[in-house]
């Protein structure tokens, strides 16, 4: 507990910081400063080589910039302790499609991927999957029992839990469903409704390995039933090679608690892995020797395939992805340059490459993949190009470190058929008309 | 427009996939998956090697697992569009200090990092620092104007400026006046009030150099002027060298448009300088051969020396660091291991390494940094250890990729004296009490 830091002491680099800072006049200041754009400068002018957006920018029509609350004063800082969007952006919600489910209670809601920008989703917008409602649960009364093979069954409360040293990861979750409704050729006008059961936050909590180590697994312990609290009790097997490779048990997203509907106060999370297995409100995980083929595992979310066999524990969600700007609800603002942006994710690692298609397939050009670019995770693609009001068929295809390449949807039915309902990553297409508007087609 | 990806074709990459995923048993597949948990597990005992966490647990007082809400139905889809937090976590709130400012209007909330996990900080707890309160600006009537030494001014609105290619960086923002009012003395009994003027987002946006080469900067033009569109018309002079380096023009924070008191629908943000320098509700940038010299930079926002002279443009936010659990609003739980955590930061770059000391400076022990650690951005630090109920004195040291380290508070005094407001970024102390108390205390 005492080992002393290596490199300069404290104090000398407390006189170096001061003899930097304190008595630097402005002109030095500038000239340290213009040694590091130099080298700055010329990364950057590749992002923005031919973009001359500004001179489309028609500057007759518009108004003085005086406008009216310049003039006043707004409200303080008490009338809001916990913060809201601006009333002018209440058109950005997560969205249900009403004919989708039977009730409420068992149904979802969906991202607007459509108005999101960067990788992280606000947890206001994070959509949602239930199967018998949001449950309201004290966070001193919930408790995570870990029992079956195991040497010391144990329950845990939250505090127990949040005792332990955490992790906080950035991490897709998706909806083996999200698409689905594509399967057969629906045509859904909406990237909101083809896409939006996707969303990535930054979650906090404990590797599931460092409390099944607490319990101590029993040799013949092989799979893991992970259970939830609310009243639909929802539960998935899960293998114990996942349990113990990257599986979190997590109370945090995106830095504060888990929001209701995504499980407060406590989810597991199987990175890359279909959302039904990351199990909310979780209060229960069984060890035992073989799955358990709940109802959640059979009747549902299992790929039925054109022999009428079903297609069992398909838990990646392999690589997809899809442009989000243009889209149905983005079209094209005007002739000129213009950013075709996406996202692309892969349940198996990190994106590799993305490429973009103008025509429909037919030929492919390697798009930029922006900011971070993370296992796991959402990742945004850009390509910086021109559009002149021609008609294009816009498609977006994701290859992952694995060198799995985003199939098209032909491909995806000749080995799956018609049947399924999930796992439908095939390439989408967006058809920009001569007057900008996008709608959805289908190229097989 | 018709470059061929290279490495295998789709077909083949899809056969492989096909070959891997349908036909593969669930034998085969643990095979294949324990491969690679061999390698994990390996990596994964450092983190947790010595913890029992769970062998403290007291299994006889907890109630049966058979909750109420485990028996209904919750709440369904359409009820929340735009989520909020669980009504369980109400108390964690952005919270102000109704002594330090005369009115709302102009004053702060601060963020509660004593809740917080990971690196990003939600959108509903962002610190606030306003002038004249908050606006509130429909975006499609917003403008922001660029003129002054240039060829060509030019008007934006938000259409034009969404148009650029964006960029999404994860950045800290700051107040120069975090822990100001530390300086004489003051024991604020809480890191929310001690620390938390400070949030770390995803933001979205356009470089500055972008658009002032659309603009043109004639030669001569040195500085610019940033003002907001508020009715403070809060403005600072900004160094071309830093517009040109770094600064961004951003309309999005963690993913979804600003929020109003982020500076919705525009604001400048300037990596690793003080908040101030980001002025928000961004409606005019006037470019010019020298600074402003206006009131938020000289009877504000300057450090006044002992001399009497005033220290000026002092903009980068130096590294510093807290321990953020425990700490006076999460006082120790009970004797056993316990995971030090807490936050580090530097305006010019990555955290290179955090040391924490237990006795009050005299000896130190390297901390892991957790997670992410990127440029300009929160780090998160981590110590794993055994507290038995002794008396500790605990304070962090952050030392940045430039080899600044974190300076005490007699060090730091001894170069700017005791008159300052801002850029107190000295090492910080938690006195924790047998009892488990977390006190404030000032070492020098």
């Amino acid at each position: 507990m005492s080992k002393i830091i290596k490199g300069p002491s404290t104090r000398e680099l407390m006189a170096q910081m001061v003899q930097e800072s304190e008595h630097l006049s402005i002109n030095d200041r500038r000239d340290f400063l213009r040694k590091g754009v130099a080298a700055a400068a010329g990364m950057a002018a590749t992002t923005i080589a031919g973009s001359s957006i500004a001179s489309e920018v028609n500057k007759a029509n518009l108004p003085p910039n005086e406008p009216a609350w310049g003039k006043q004063l707004g409200h303080g800082v008490v009338e809001h302790p916990y913060g809201s969007p601006s009333k002018f952006e209440n058109h950005v919600v997560r969205r249900t499609v009403p004919w989708l489910t039977a009730d409420s209670i068992a149904s979802i809601s969906m991202t607007p991927l459509q108005d999101l920008k960067g990788i992280i989703t606000p947890n206001g917008l994070v959509f949602e999957r239930y199967h018998g409602g949001v449950p309201q649960i004290p966070v001193e009364e919930h408790r995570l029992i870990i029992h079956g093979l195991v040497e010391r069954p144990i329950i845990f409360t939250m505090e127990d839990l949040m005792r332990f040293p955490s992790v906080s990861e950035i991490k897709f979750i998706e909806c083996p469903a999200n698409g689905g409704m594509e399967w057969k050729g629906a045509q859904m006008e909406a990237l909101q409704f083809t896409h939006g059961m996707l969303s990535c936050c930054e979650w906090t909590g404990v590797p599931l390995k460092v409390l099944l180590e607490e319990a101590g697994v029993k040799p013949e312990g092989k799979w893991i039933l992970a259970e939830g609290a609310d009243g639909s009790h929802m539960s998935r097997s899960i293998p114990i090679e996942k349990a113990l490779e990257d599986t979190l048990v997590v109370y945090a997203q995106n830095g504060e608690m888990l929001r209701p509907e995504q499980g407060y106060p406590l989810r597991l999370l199987n990175p890359g892995w279909e959302g039904n297995t990351s199990i909310k409100w979780l209060r229960r995980l069984e060890v035992g020797d073989k799955p358990w083929y709940h109802r959640e595992e059979t009747s549902k979310y299992t790929d039925l395939m054109p022999d009428g066999r079903a297609r069992k524990f398909t838990f990646v969600q392999e690589t997809n992805s899809v442009i989000t700007s243009p889209c149905p609800e983005k079209p094209m603002v005007k002739p000129g340059f213009v950013e075709i942006e996406g996202l692309a994710w892969s349940g198996r690692g990190k994106i590799k490459q993305v490429d973009i298609s103008f025509d429909g397939g037919v030929t492919w050009v390697p798009a930029k993949l922006k900011g971070l670019v993370l296992d796991k995770a959402l990742t945004r693609f850009s390509l910086v190009t021109k559009w002149d009001g021609q008609p294009w068929l816009l498609q977006s295809r994701s290859i992952d470190e694995t060198g799995y390449v985003q199939p098209t949807l032909s491909q995806l039915r000749k080995v799956r058929g018609g049947n399924s309902i999930y796992h439908k990553n095939s390439i989408h297409t967006w058809k920009v008309a001569p007057t900008g508007e996008v709608t959805n087609v289908q190229i097989t």
